[in-house]
């Protein structure tokens, strides 16, 4: 029979009790983490949010009675003790939590809730399987390292509202029912019943209000807010994730890279005490990707990526030459005291390069004694091997390992090869911060799917001022106002400005191949919207799910959000999505296709 | 052709510039409210989200090129203003603007963006048509009313967000794709591609979540959030909305309360001045019903409700017996000093009864000199009629109105006629905020649909200690641990304090006529996690909408959302919800029912 907690009134949490509060009366309430029976007297471990409280429960103190409710108490019940504060014992006290030296001893317990035995214990660092643990979410959810999780969560949101309030940002709610687009990924659809055969989309992201929004006057918007893409789930994937969403007006690069700057100081100081030191490392997308093979480059060690095109140019090495001759490129990394790797590492490294698109992996160990290891050193002259050596930087115990292809599969290849050496190596530390922007990024990629030139950040991001002219001549060569914030190697956010001038807005619908007409029938109230007076604006978007994985030091996102979906969009708790009723689906006017479903 | 800003950077925004500025040089960007050409010289009225500065431009300050662009300026055209502050003559000082004392002699002038003539004038309290104001709500959200509206909505989240987290209140994300469930509102369905034939549903509230997220040990939760019906909608309601949304453990009605009276009080000192004097009053339903007819009173005037069944059950006038005699009563409102109002105002409160399912309104008036006019009076004795005008403390010059039937309907009709008369006598000061709290709801009523009893509140809402013994002898008498929060009237929020105990819940669903089969079937993951151990928790949930509309005196939510939806749940701006093309159906295994349709 499980007790009312009428009467009753919590004082403390668990570990906002402590020595100060010594011979006070106290009421506190919580989950039994553990009992313990020691002939006649009985210790309860009391779990709440904040911690564990020791509470002491003796027949002399609290009675027959509550002695023999004590006994039935097992793991997960929930109980309230009333109790006075005591020291404990120098040979008791338990230096591993906050409240060791003290403990409660009971004079009243009420059983508030019994509970059966979980299907897994309720402890930190659990190695149950990720199934049951979301199946049973509730219960994985009472897990210590899970609770400091969503708790660091709560805290990042809370400081970074309060930043962007103190910027004079203005929070505004923008729509969730709202329109498909036909640009973007797979939208999530919301039948209609009122308009049959009409859908709403669940946004992408709030990219067309938030503009619609300066263009309102707004000045400074964000909006902590759900965003929905129906893609196929990848590990750090969700069918719904959380965006820290901002745009301002009257603003260029500069300015929005700075109040970020400092929003992210702020909240690394505030939680992690971690210090950003400002400004942060700028890289433009192409040095990026020359010297980390990635525009998102992990910059927290070295292994940068070297061009050796030049000195490569007439090798006799046939694979080198001809990646050069057919406008690719030759480069290396020198993964610094790896010489010492046993022959099957650096084969696995090299099926690790094939994986990634290379059709081999050359590598050059250099001795201890100065000379090399390696298959390609007889195709090359000394010369170009002294280069080599030279260009990387090579000292005895090196390993230098080489990509050559087109540009795009050699940055690929080395890019991903110099992470997954430092993951060998075990070098890659959590709890290191490293924050880079890459900016500049190229402002239209050649789509083959659609034989044009599309967007690689969408249609309304500026291009830099000095490359304009290039809109209508080399498209391809256009750099963008765009940037990514790159936290060690993941990238957790990305913005741009955007076009605010008629003028380039067309030339930019000219270099997609858009006629105004299907301009306008791809963008339509946006366009319209745009006649009437716009000002300079851009914006950035945060991956709130990525940051927060970041730092909490998790390896998924599915460790910073409560309710999360397995790979198949589903979720084991409740079961969505799941089978409606027949009503439902005729309120809406619709049917299941079962061609499709057979 | 529209410039750009580079070079430029704003140093303020249009009323952050005051004399203590006098002969500085400053930057201001923003949209040209009016320009006045006054022979050689143009006046511009700059705006920005802060408000109106005045710019003044003569070809002797900004050369003659900049002064032709001058003369090209006209409304919302986007401009950016380098010059110097200047005092403004005395004779030109204008009280209305807080810049009213200073002006901006330009010495620099850039076009950032032209405009076409907008579809209506931008301006305050237009009359313009609502549906061409949503239509083109980017222009319409110019306007600086609804731009006051939206600051404070987002200041209203600030606050309240702020408190919640000096109440230590965590803000923890709920799923917005989840499962559809078979009680309450019509549910939003989201098709799933990855499992053919089901579907996602978004959320009515977070409840179930918040609610786990107590068992789980979170302690306090918060968050404003979407939540989504798909009803067919009145004046008031939203296909979206958003909740101020909390949970907490170890409670019980007066902490839950005294957190929120307290949450209020902050919010409406710091936004609006206003002293919300605490505690905040509270009635009980039935006291409610019986003094104001209503669930949600508004107590900013009184014309309460009398009961004079006692004084007429044996009375002469048949109406008034037989309702009495029925189960009914005989209850009147004294409409103090409304005893001049002419016969038509009188009939037409008649007719205004009858709309509420009166079968007609009875009426006394008490003239100046003490005699009545009335036509039931010859039904009643003097005693009778002494004994009313006592009980209703009848003046000369008062109009007393009375209604007689089952109770239910003598509530709504006086409830519905006091707010009548308050509006024609245009007594609702809609800057007097009156709060009432309304306690101890019903927990179940009789639905005569489903031929059992069904929650008022929800399934898990906990009684009255006392009258627990009655659910099983006779659960209509039930009363629950529910609150609502009125203000002026209008239900801005309500919550309860939910059952933990098992035993308590099986007699609720016992009451609700479920076997444990049907109770699990309908909230199967829900019961299976109360079996884990449950701490007491209650929580509350506010319509940020109304709150904000209450707040900001407008008439509508729609004039404090940004993208609000008209009646037919339809976006006039984004033409959402619209069609979709074929392929994204078959992705979605679904087929448009024909037949509906046609």
């Amino acid at each position: 029979m499980s007790e009312s907690m009428q009467g009753l009134k919590r004082s403390h949490r668990c570990t906002e009790v402590s020595k100060d509060n010594l011979e006070q009366k106290i009421t506190v309430m919580g989950w039994v983490q553990k009992r313990r029976d020691l002939g006649g007297v009985i210790f309860l471990d009391l779990r709440d949010r904040s911690g564990i409280l020791q509470i002491v429960i003796d027949a002399s103190s609290i009675g027959e009675e509550g002695f023999a409710k004590a006994e039935r108490i097992r793991s997960e019940f929930v109980v309230a003790v009333e109790g006075v504060v005591e020291k404990r014992s120098d040979d008791t006290v338990n230096s591993n939590i906050a409240t060791g030296d003290i403990e409660i001893r009971a004079y009243d317990l009420r059983l508030l809730s019994e509970a059966e035995t979980p299907p897994f214990q309720i402890e930190e660092n659990s190695d149950v399987k990720e199934e049951l643990r979301l199946k049973y979410r509730y219960l994985d959810l009472r897990r210590p390292d899970i609770q400091r999780n969503l708790i660091m969560r709560s805290k990042m949101s809370s400081i970074a509202r309060q930043f962007l309030d103190q910027e004079k940002f203005l929070e505004i709610e923008t729509p969730m029912l709202t329109k498909s687009t036909p640009e973007g990924a797979r939208d999530y659809l919301v039948p209609s019943r009122v308009h049959p055969g009409n859908f709403y989309a669940l946004p992408q992201s709030p990219q067309i209000f938030k503009q619609l929004l300066m263009l309102s006057g707004y000045d400074r918007y964000y909006q902590i807010v759900k965003c929905f893409r129906d893609e196929d789930l990848r590990a750090d994937r969700q069918p719904e994730f959380t965006q820290i969403d901002m745009e301002l007006s009257f603003v260029d690069v500069d300015d929005v890279i700075n109040i970020n700057e400092r929003l992210l100081q702020k909240t690394f100081k505030q939680i992690l005490d971690v210090d950003v030191s400002l400004p942060i490392e700028r890289l433009t997308y192409q040095e990026a990707m020359d010297r980390f093979g990635s525009d998102k480059p992990d910059t927290r060690f070295g292994f940068e990526l070297v061009d050796l095109s030049d000195i490569l140019k007439d090798c006799g090495f046939k694979v080198f030459k001809s990646a050069i001759d057919n406008g690719g490129s030759v480069r290396a990394i020198n993964a610094k005291g790896c010489g010492n790797f046993p022959r099957r590492t650096i084969d696995a490294l090299g099926e690790f390069a094939v994986s990634y698109g290379a059709k081999g992996m050359a590598w050059i160990v250099i001795n201890e004694d100065g000379s090399y290891k390696s298959v390609i050193t007889k195709f090359l002259s000394e010369e170009e091997i002294a280069n080599i050596v030279k260009s990387v930087d090579g000292q005895p115990g090196d390993l230098i390992l080489f990509g050559a292809d087109k540009n795009e599969v050699v940055y690929d290849v080395l890019g991903n090869l110099r992470l997954e050496i430092a993951r060998r190596l075990d070098i890659l530390k959590k709890d290191e911060f490293k924050f880079i922007w890459v900016t500049d990024f190229p402002l239209l990629e050649w789509s083959s799917e659609n034989k044009r030139y599309v967007a690689k950040h969408h249609p309304f991001t500026m291009p830099l001022e000095e490359d304009i002219p290039l809109l209508d001549t080399d498209p391809s060569k256009v750099r963008a106002k765009a940037y990514d914030i790159v936290l060690n190697g993941v990238e957790i956010g990305g913005g741009s400005i955007r076009i605010h001038q008629k003028e380039i807005q067309e030339k930019m619908f000219n270099a997609l191949g858009f006629t105004k007409e299907e301009a306008y029938d791809r963008f339509g109230f946006l366009l319209n919207a745009f006649k009437y007076g716009v000002p300079p604006h851009g914006g950035l978007a945060y991956g709130l799910d990525r940051i927060v994985m970041l730092m909490t030091q998790s390896d998924s996102i599915r460790e910073v959000i409560a309710f999360p979906k397995i790979k198949d969009a589903s979720c084991p708790m409740t079961e969505a999505p799941g089978e409606v009723e027949v009503k439902q689906l005729e309120e809406l006017s619709l049917k299941i296709d079962k061609l499709e479903l057979e």
